[in-house]
């Protein structure tokens, strides 16, 4: 199913090291920030044993902010442990949205550039998709990109659903993704507002955190895609490359039913937008812009994934440190079990190595 | 893959007839009823054409009330063109959950009848999942479930995702659900209300109803069945048997995700929830509790679904006379893209028979 350039790369690594694009890490200079704010997000000391957790809506009492998200010794010690030769690090959310217009672009600067230099203390162990300054003035976001082509170890922006606060069909971004095509660099897609709570109904609330991380961030994802393919974009942007978390949500699901509600919508008929031949399909856009992680853990999820994009667009990934294990133990099941996932659904060891690390190696350059 | 029950029925059906299990069809009592109302829901003739339209929310203008929606002898007309032989109809949206306590029973009474006779016109073509008065007493909604063991061609309930108006994991409904048991009644589960038209940002009505029918509809179904399971009411009535629209929204795709999350929380874990042997799994319940319809456009789609519960539990489905083709021809693409997904998903030919008919003969005993 490889293409040849693909199967050309994979030939000639002599072993393709095992690769995890979807990996987080709080730089100390990013928790520090946080702490010293007094509206959410914040981070802070909580009773009864004042550990430090990040609060990201008004709703709950956050997350703890454990080594794991902050310290890259902790996370060299995870790669260490489960065989993972190179990770591509990005800030977790939420990002820098809540930065002042006038501060953004200078902290962006210094929290990539700190970054940056957690991945010079390990060479060719650690790559990072970088943070733009989306609340900044365009000439700031535009000079940060430009900058990041000469920072080493940056292979990418993260990107949340919302994009600049309008979502990613915002006609504004337009000419950010034409510079980042430019510059050539991906985008990281991460979800981070869910869906509202009522959604779940009155009894959601008591399935702890599953409705809105199994369901609300999937959903989020699907939702922002399909208002990104929708809009056109890919046709006035056709080489955007898109690295979706969680194996691009539901996409590649409801991909069928997207385009056959498509071809029955009588506005979009009535716009011309249907048949017209300069439009993406949803089945084009996963075919040739969109990259999907391997973060699904199960083998008919990828299964899935794999039918939409293609053995070359699928890229492992373990979304570390969120979902720590209740044990307390070293042995991560975010890993395992996405490992044993790709394991069961690449029976060809060419196949299996795109996946684990080629595919990442390639497309994000990471020599 | 079929376990040997359906492959006896397979061997022993001469020719399986195609069955289309997602298709609706409104009495003429109800759109009786629903002109009658001044409140919305409510049937309506719209200027300039005077064209009746059924509004459901008070953002849109409704759909438009063509034959195809009420019409028994174009529903047949529909199946002859298609080559459907049997069609099970179901009440479409908004059912009966605005009706008052005190007349939903007669109400329902009278509209089952009303669909039970149109099915009697056409012996063996049409059968139909029951409405049921969900608004009145329980006693009343008891009653009619006893009664709907006596009505021909009743096989089953529709049900919409909020069931009593509180979610489908209102323990309330579980002495419904054990009565639609012990009556061999499954339920035909059917989205509705899709989400808070937020989620799709300040551009999502820009493409028409994509966002809603496409996205919307398909997740709500999928929170639904994932706050059911969660509930745990499988585990108090293991033989609740549902049939999942749209090929169950994207609960396929996004099992393995629903089950790391649930190992994952803590909440859950300090409630021993998790490793209780009592629970079942999404999994478990995709396997022995949910039939899944076809209508997903694609074989993509076709085989994630067959491969959660199994080629014993797909029944075709066209979602008939939603998504009328846009030329106003007599091929429907709900159809044909269906039967073409079917066709490329299953190449033996015992699969293909169950899923476009064995399987729903089997289940809902179409005799």
């Amino acid at each position: 199913m490889a293409t040849a350039a693909a199967r050309a790369v994979a030939k000639s690594t002599l072993k393709t090291p095992v690769v995890d694009i979807h990996t987080h890490l709080y730089p100390p200079f990013y928790i520090d920030l946080l702490k010293a704010r007094t509206e959410i997000p914040y981070v802070r000391a909580f009773p009864p044993d004042n550990q430090i957790r990040l609060v990201n809506r008004a709703a709950d009492n956050g997350r703890p902010m454990v080594p794991h998200f902050f310290d890259v010794k902790t996370k060299i010690a995870f790669m260490d442990h489960h065989n993972i030769d190179i990770s591509v690090l990005s800030l977790g959310n939420p990002w820098l949205d809540f930065l002042p217009s006038d501060t953004a672009g200078q902290v962006a600067q210094e929290i990539n550039d700190s970054t940056n230099s957690m991945c010079a203390e390990y060479p060719g162990r650690l790559y990072f998709f970088a943070a733009l300054p989306l609340s900044a003035p365009p000439s700031v976001v535009f000079g940060e990109i430009a900058r990041l082509k000469t920072v080493p170890y940056a292979r990418g922006i993260v990107l949340g659903t919302s994009g600049l606060g309008h979502g990613l069909d915002d006609p504004t971004l337009i000419p950010i993704f034409k510079a980042l095509v430019d510059a050539s660099l991906p985008i990281f897609l991460h979800p981070h507002y869910g869906l509202p709570a009522s959604v779940y109904g009155p009894h959601g609330k008591e399935y702890g955190q599953v409705m809105p991380l199994a369901l609300g961030f999937p959903m989020e994802t699907t939702i922002a895609l399909a208002c990104l393919i929708l809009s056109g974009c890919f046709t006035v942007v056709p080489d955007l490359q898109i690295i979706a978390s969680h194996s691009g949500g539901t996409l590649p699901f409801l991909a069928g039913r997207i385009e056959s509600c498509i071809q029955h919508d009588r506005l979009l008929d009535s716009k011309g937008k249907i048949n017209n031949p300069t439009r993406k399909t949803v089945w084009d856009v996963l075919k040739n812009n969109i990259y999907l992680d391997g973060v699904i853990y199960d083998k008919i999820g990828l299964q899935t994934a794999t039918a939409t994009s293609g053995v070359d667009r699928i890229m492992f990934g373990t979304d570390h440190p969120f979902f720590p294990p209740l044990d307390g133990g070293v042995e991560w099941p975010s890993m395992t079990v996405n490992l044993k996932a790709a394991k069961k659904t690449y029976e060809r060891e060419e196949d299996y190595n795109l996946v684990m690390g080629g595919n990442a190696v390639r497309v994000l350059n990471l020599r």
